[in-house]
């Protein structure tokens, strides 16, 4: 990817997360929500994610996107998703058609699946020895408005592929957590998402080819309950970290 | 159904034909956009479907709702969709909760799955002799902002069957004609609904018992590229027309 790269919600964790481990990789274009702290290493702006005017000149002349800027809170209202997540996700996509970008790598959610995550099948799907798997050709599912407004990112992704053949990946991002796995917490650690696998898979989804896909970003944990072989397959994903070889002291490595 | 039943988009195509139909059969609330020219036969209120105190009033008291409003337009931009469509829809499931209804019949589309039509399907589809068949249960691929708000609409439903136990059912709207089907538009004739299976499958919907359904609502075309095995089997929806048995000449009978 010779082209710029627009990364949008570059001040939150996933972005932050990128930031640091593929920095140098990309000639990156940042979109903050408010003015950083600390002066950025990068050109950027700051703004709305759903105001075309705020983002349109970091749009100018990319290459891909990675679309991450929305409201990240589970518990967020309709009244914030709404704008910031859902008609935010659209400016992204209707402004990449209008500057010629033809890649959009979107942060999706496990929580645009969460409700599959029924009575019956927890808390049983969070162990080793179950072997129940959501795949991504599922219909959504989400267990709150935040996950709506994911579903929701995925299926305006799905219109802009098919309308304008540009290509899309939606990555269902598990639980990005620092350098181990959540403690004490079963679901956490079976969607963990190490630091180092959520750099790889948005470095995996901004070379490979492909035309619309689902995939879902967690490590390779023992007790996962979302396969990552789409993820293995179309985008050469290969995780380096499973939640199960944690041994609950030091910090995983590099 | 004894409680009385929230219409809303009373004044559209698909009200109309509901309420001429089983005007005498429900007692109706209706929500009207703007006044209508002639006085209802039923108690109504006018205002926008995504304001909440404009639709209280009419939601208060109801045992179901037949959620239709919004812009119907296929070629509606998105700054129609996103308040009409979505935000309209979100309002509708969050008052029903408030209020206690405990049954939405949603006025999906066709077109939240309209880009399934791909150039490879296309036209083959549309023949009788094809036996390609959408069932419901696929991942939406809507091919307007129109379909991207019904699909999204569908998914809100989603959200609120799992966390409230609404009853949702989504019916996938093919093409509503008068007495006769669409002439010399296969596409249309392939999805046709006649008024009166219209009108029989919302009150199918509004009797028989279920948690989330997606059905598509089409007569009994042979044409179909829509399976109504779903909608028979949950609903007892029996449709009397067929576009093929349409002579060309008079209007369907009653």
């Amino acid at each position: 990817m010779d082209e710029p790269v627009l990364l949008t919600g570059a001040g939150g964790h996933v972005g932050q997360v990128i930031l640091e481990r593929l920095g140098d990789k990309y000639d990156w274009r940042l979109l903050y929500h408010s003015q950083p702290a600390e002066e950025p290493n990068h050109p950027y702006v700051t703004g709305e994610v759903q105001d075309p005017a705020d983002v349109r000149p970091a749009m100018e002349g990319a290459g891909a996107v990675v679309h991450l800027a929305g409201d990240p809170r589970p518990e967020a209202p309709w009244d914030s998703v709404l704008p910031n997540n859902i008609d935010g996700t659209h400016t992204i996509y209707d402004l990449a058609v209008q500057e010629g970008v033809d890649r959009v790598v979107f942060a999706s959610s496990n929580h645009a699946v969460g409700a599959a995550e029924t009575d019956k099948r927890t808390p049983d799907i969070y162990r080793s020895e179950d072997d129940f798997r959501l795949d991504g050709t599922e219909y959504p599912r989400p267990g709150n408005k935040y996950g709506i407004s994911k579903a929701t990112g995925e299926i305006i992704g799905r219109y802009y592929h098919d309308t304008y053949g540009i290509s899309v990946c939606n990555i269902r991002i598990g639980n990005l957590n620092e350098e181990y796995p959540p403690v004490d917490y079963d679901r956490g650690q079976a969607m963990w998402l190490s630091p180092r696998d959520c750099a790889q898979i948005h470095d995996r989804a901004l070379r490979a080819d492909y035309g619309f896909e689902i995939v879902y970003g967690i490590s390779d944990n023992d007790s996962k309950y979302y396969s990552i072989e789409r993820a293995r397959e179309v985008l050469g994903y290969e995780p380096q970290d499973n939640a199960a070889e944690w041994d609950g002291t030091e910090k995983l490595s590099e």
